[in-house]
């Protein structure tokens, strides 16, 4: 048997170029660690012939994608070009057809394709492997695939987008806002130019979708889903919240309620000693609460080359070494479709920041439309703008029903006080 | 091929009836994840005929051990009886040399004996496996050999013992002192009747030899590490500590330098907001540091028949899979021996309290020895004890070498003022 294994790359980015250099910088480790030696033949980019800050021969760089479908000795695919749909999605199901093992970071595309490409793996006895689609060079996949294998899984949650996590902790960390923030972030390489898939919730989205199947064992879920990005969280709101004992995360969260699906990724007011109030800047953090393990929780960087890498490598290692047998820890057979739990049936307790005209009589016409609604409210902060003529009110409500929640801002938004749609974020006990 | 695969368990505590009732209960589970139903054939116990809380068929419980080496049908012997040799040894070799995977929770066997049953495992073509030796339900054994399998790791450190952890956070949180809390301890299970491995980091550094070992593909080392326990800390130290921003916790560190091994286990002052100074309670952390991923972090329960049964089924269904290759990452042929760094080579900032006659001179007496020993001195507290004719020094000092420090605390036990041997605790900076 050859000591040799072939691996094409589609796509030649950051992640690509450093997993190029990171594969023939451990080319000995991996061959100590797995008993076969990587060798990555052909690269697919757009441009073969446009100059590149890493040196490679020419004749690995090749433009039609489908030769690493077709080429007899490749036996990976790792793609790492990225987007749901498009070459991405046409290589790694051809490349399967084919018989080919891939690895991906995509989580986009997993999270709308995975159920048919883990049967597609399955009937052609291939791997799909994807450990950095979620939280980067954190191992999250393998742990509840493998390291929590026999837990019976109630909820997992975390941060899960990077850019999200580093914009809300430096908005509060210095006083900025929203926009600011995210310039530097751009500038720092932490947000993409077009960040708007990471600031609107999209990103964590599809994690959660991926991690809740695993988990749970379920089919990934084609639910629309709760999703609320960080947008309109502005840094007064991260001052208040504070005061009040809490900060904001943007959190993914899926859990089953009565053998239903609870999948949601919003902004959250969260204790601020809590474990998950302290991730800060780029970190991602999972906490997967688990029987009989209790809970599991892993942190690290959660995005860029270096941790992606990490992740690829882990993957590619485990193909090599034929560790793997489903793409979601059990056959695409056995992988049930589950109910989704009625959100509006859910209660929590809410932060409210509301807008109002500085009139005689309006501190009175907004409580009336809480108890209306039938929400109680914990705490009630006036912050008055005499300069303009303005005032704000924030209430932390107690615990209630989404539904009241939706009607309540229906009722605040029409109130001839309010200015604004008010802010609603959710608080969340963990 | 049979669909069934025979397990023998040697020892029936806690765990060993923990993992039996859990295997029974997840048999569904495990065998549409791995395609085999693990089937427990005996249970090695001393005395089988004793009454027992879970209901077990008679034919099921054995006295003499070697049956589970030489039974022909057992394929799988998971050894839950603890000790580093006795019974547990001598199963588990003759087992591996009969050609019987082994699975054990027993960090004391593994740091002692880990390189030879490696070798024997390899030798015999079977698998060796140890998930649960540390860190009860984290996952970091998996972690480190293969989800971040392609790094380069340059230091592994955290909490790895529950019981120790607990003491310090509940002196720090109740004020109490280090008996009281032991006797609570031992109260609800968090501490063992005889507790002296935990407490004096005997346990903290088998498993810190065992995570040494895979992070940086070397033997296990025999060296005779610098390892102090929590016995001398007390509850005055955590009030300082905490005064000073600091908190106290029993940390485990391995790093390389200049190529070289230093391993350790001591009690150290953390700066109050870093991350491992809010691992509370029977929580361990491990905090795996390298290249490319970065800081990746692992936390969860570290021990209690739930964490550990977790683990120890991880491992059943990654032997079952054959996803298995080598018990410490890469063969025994690989692993090398590595030289040990000198550890008085080291530097670090420290804390000592000097316990002194109340006299007039005193501290002129005390920071001449500092001076003397080139110890330049960061804070200095003075604590009056007028009623008992006493005083307390606290000190926290700049960096320096840990000879000097061995130097500085002779000196200062011989001096005429110094009523014990004064308290010393590293500072670590992570």
């Amino acid at each position: 048997m050859s000591k040799d294994i072939y691996i094409g790359i589609l796509g030649f980015g950051n992640i690509g170029s450093y997993f190029y250099k990171t594969v023939k910088k451990n080319l000995k480790k991996i061959y100590l660690k797995t008993g076969k030696r990587p060798i990555i033949r052909y690269i697919s980019v757009k441009s073969p012939n446009k100059k590149r800050k890493i040196k490679i021969p020419r004749s690995q760089l090749i433009k039609d994608p489908m030769r690493l479908v077709h080429d007899k000795k490749i036996n990976i695919i790792v793609e790492v070009c990225g987007g749901s749909d498009g070459i991405a999605k046409k290589i790694i199901f051809a490349g399967l057809k084919n018989k080919k093992n891939v690895i991906t970071a995509n989580k986009a595309l997993i999270a709308k394709h995975g159920n048919k490409l883990a049967e597609l793996a399955e009937k052609n006895n291939v791997n799909f492997e994807y450990e950095a689609a979620v939280a980067g060079g954190i191992p999250i996949i393998k742990s509840i695939k493998e390291g929590l294998i026999a837990n019976k899984i109630i909820k997992v949650y975390g941060i899960l987008n990077g850019t999200t996590n580093y914009i809300l902790s430096n908005m509060e960390k210095y006083g900025k806002n929203f926009s600011q923030v995210l310039l530097i972030a751009k500038k720092k390489g932490y947000a993409e130019s077009d960040p708007k898939s990471d600031l609107n919730g999209t990103d964590s989205a599809s994690k959660i979708k991926i991690l809740s199947s695993i988990a749970f064992n379920i089919k990934i879920s084609k639910n629309k889903i709760l999703q609320e990005g960080i947008e309109k969280v502005n840094h007064v709101d991260l001052v208040h919240a504070k005061n009040l004992g809490y900060k904001i995360k943007l959190l993914a969260i899926s859990e089953i309620i009565n053998n239903k699906l609870l999948e949601r990724v919003h902004p959250c007011l969260v204790l601020k000693n809590s474990y998950i109030a302290n991730i800060n800047g780029i970190l991602n953090a999972v906490v997967v609460d688990g029987f009989p393990v209790g809970k599991a929780v892993l942190q690290g960087e959660g995005a860029g080359p270096g941790p992606t890498t990490s992740s690829l490598i882990s993957d590619l290692c485990s193909i090599i070494k034929g560790d793997v047998k489903f793409p979601f820890g059990s056959s695409y057979l056995r992988r049930k479709n589950i109910k989704r739990f009625d959100f509006y049936k859910r209660s929590c307790s809410s932060y409210l920041r509301i807008e109002l005209k500085d009139l005689p009589g309006v501190l009175s016409s907004i409580t009336k439309i809480f108890s209306k609604n039938k929400i109680s409210i914990k705490n009630l902060i006036q912050v008055p703008d005499k300069e303009n003529n303005k005032a704000s009110i924030i209430i932390i409500t107690h615990k209630n029903l989404e539904k009241r929640y939706k009607n309540l801002l229906k009722n605040l938004s029409k109130n001839k006080y309010v200015l604004k749609k008010p802010i609603f974020i959710r608080v969340e006990n963990l």
